[in-house]
């Protein structure tokens, strides 16, 4: 399914320029980042600034109530760039998201454990994943005594508290958002908070958040989730994260973010993070922003961030000099002297039409030795050779480019042997 | 090379909204449908309209002479959606270059062996790849008296041809290109001709046209051009079209256009053209339009129309009524009564960490009809069942969907068993 709607290019009935208005309102503070656009017509336009919103849309639109799907596509910011840390103005993003009403915390659970698969597969190094509860920060800010209308702009403060300390994320409470000292002062208590299963149990327990009704819902679900990672058996870089908020307004239950730790040999005493790789969340209510009559289809995804996986994979074969293969072509069809184009065309044409990946240099009469260097530039395994000699015999010398071994096969044995010979 | 690229989003330099004068003066009548949009800086801003500007661009900025590449992605044009024919205003273009300065006719012969193979291997029918070159279009109309300032727009016009019969398109010539009657009936003479090497040597021969620098060279190149396609054995669906003019300004020399043809059994005395799949030619001027010092860099590229192809194949499944699986999924993960979400949840993680395929439905109870009615309507094949004694015996109940048969596999064989049934 998102194989053809990718393809297609269709998946959201619109192109990647929307009109405004399908994106205001869902970005809290980020949505000074919109790319904004104007048509001739003078209607405003803008580029889509994830890939959730446009989801939410397609699903009303298509009064769709139960999807499974991934998309990978390009995203829009009106950001500084900073391209060494893999942030640009145009990037992809890369999505996957269950839509429908089923029971507590089962997607969820498996949008944590594709996470967890993918960071692991990638071999990134150590990583946590963060997982919070938007109903669980509402109740601690209930009874920390901040009014509802503050709930979202707080949140967004909260969610500095990876990148500054908690004095100064307090003082932005207090002074821009305009909080009293003691209320920021019991939010601290809460969020500096981080756990597992014997955290959620301790605040199931904390005498004024379980009499909060949002609150012990969250931790509720939050348990349940716990138990479901445990069968997942990824609890170990899983962390119950009181301090995770997130800044989009539109989630509404389960938040995450994962990150990835300083290695080992950093020689640090705790493990210090060094940037998001992934995040996402559930957001129940934005189908509904976008269904004529409001109906709600629930939802919970998670994006990962393939752009700063990429920059630091690329550093990583940088400072490894290590060398990275830019084509997947098998075999270099090669003459040794001149007038033997037609001959290499043939064979190349041979090649092909087996389905060996092959390819030729684009000219009349290349050296021989021009052409094996150009396989070892760019790590081409095999060369195939015809002279006259071997079109004579009825043969192809085929040469092995590292050990530089030549051997002459029958023309008609050539596919089988290149196939023989690249077999892992 | 390609797919870093693809993948990291930056291949043209820019974002998808590109300073509209990057797009200006490269394509001829055709500019009119370019999506031009107005960002909030006033700066004029439009989508890309191909991907071939892009890729000169990109060749010149980062000053790259020698590239080969595949690119899939997003084009944009102002135009009047048709969604049955499968053209839209935002659709995917899937374009082949080779750029550098290569020996004659080798390269553009790779072109057309590549669609040829896409096109035979999609079995979507007959088809015909019309070849042309514009040097000898702009030698026919030298030697009909056109004036050089005339070529461009005359080009446009015979473009239609495959559209329009030829009394439509001399009228056009004559009433709004201005040409006279009698230039335009010259024009009709050669524009009417196709065939082979055969008309090739014909036209060698031609007292006007032999005169003529450019058709000479053009003509010399065909002609060198068939050899090779000889070479690769796929001369038999190439025709040497002199009506094809492809509308866009910026090619330079050999053009293409690959058509399906009418089924056989639609019962028409010759094949008819239903539709252009996939064009292209060589465009040597392009890259020196955005090097500052105007240095060159030769190419040839193909663009495959895949919002075409997959309208075409989307409406033989239709017409065939064949169900196309959406999903991938190789073992649904069942239990057959209740309380058993956490026997679900932990054999389905053993499945995924194996690299099996698996689906629960994500609910904690469901009923053993409903989880298999799921396997018959998404056409997973296999069933994984544990129930209470399935767990006591240390064995999953393994249903193949299709015939019913149900086998008890003891827990540790169950991967290698899936593996084994899915085996082709």
């Amino acid at each position: 399914m998102a194989q053809r709607q990718e393809a297609s290019g269709r998946a959201e009935g619109r192109p990647i320029p929307s009109p405004q208005e399908t994106l205001v309102g869902k970005y809290g503070e980020e949505a000074k980042l919109i790319y904004e656009l104007q048509d001739q017509g003078g209607e405003l336009l803008a580029l889509r600034y994830d890939l959730t919103v446009p989801f939410a849309r397609y699903l009303a639109m298509n009064k769709i109530t139960n999807m499974k799907r991934y998309h990978i596509a390009k995203v829009y910011r009106r950001d500084n760039p900073a391209t060494t840390r893999g942030r640009y103005r145009e990037f992809y993003q890369c999505d996957f998201d269950i839509a429908g009403q089923f029971d507590p915390m089962i997607p969820d659970a498996e949008c944590l454990k594709i996470v967890h698969e993918i960071l692991s597969d990638l071999q990134l190094g150590d990583f946590l994943i963060k997982v919070n509860d938007r109903r669980i920060l509402n109740g601690v800010f209930a009874v920390c005594g901040i009014p509802e209308s503050k709930f979202i702009s707080t949140c967004s403060t909260i969610d500095k508290l990876d990148k500054m300390p908690w004095e100064e994320v307090r003082s932005e409470m207090v002074g821009e958002k305009g909080l009293s000292p003691e209320a920021a002062d019991r939010i601290g208590e809460y969020v500096q908070l981080h756990g597992g299963l014997d955290l959620i149990e301790r605040l199931l327990q904390d005498p004024k958040l379980s009499q909060n009704k949002l609150a012990k819902e969250g931790l509720g679900d939050m348990k349940l989730l716990f138990e479901y990672l445990t069968l997942f058996g990824i609890t170990g870089k899983i962390s119950f994260d009181l301090s995770l908020a997130r800044g989009l307004d539109y989630y509404t239950g389960v938040i995450f973010e994962a990150v990835l730790l300083q290695q080992e040999n950093d020689h640090v005493e705790e493990p210090v993070s060094v940037g998001s790789v992934a995040g996402g969340g559930r957001y129940d209510g934005l189908v509904g922003m976008f269904d004529p009559k409001g109906r709600k289809v629930p939802c919970v995804g998670v994006s990962i961030g393939i752009e700063r996986i990429f920059s630091i994979l690329e550093q990583r074969v940088k400072a490894s000099g290590e060398k990275i293969r830019t084509t997947e072509t098998q075999v270099l069809v090669a003459t040794p002297h001149k007038h033997l184009l037609a001959a290499r065309l043939k064979l190349i044409s041979e090649l092909w039409d087996a389905g060996i990946k092959a390819e030729m240099l684009y000219k009349k009469d290349p050296k021989l030795l021009k052409q094996l260097q150009y396989c070892e530039d760019t790590g081409i395994p095999l060369a195939a050779i015809v002279g006259e000699q071997e079109l004579t015999d009825g043969v192809v010398k085929l040469r092995d480019v590292a050990t530089r071994e030549e051997v002459d096969i029958p023309r008609e044995k050539l596919v089988d042997e290149i196939r023989r010979r690249l077999e892992p």
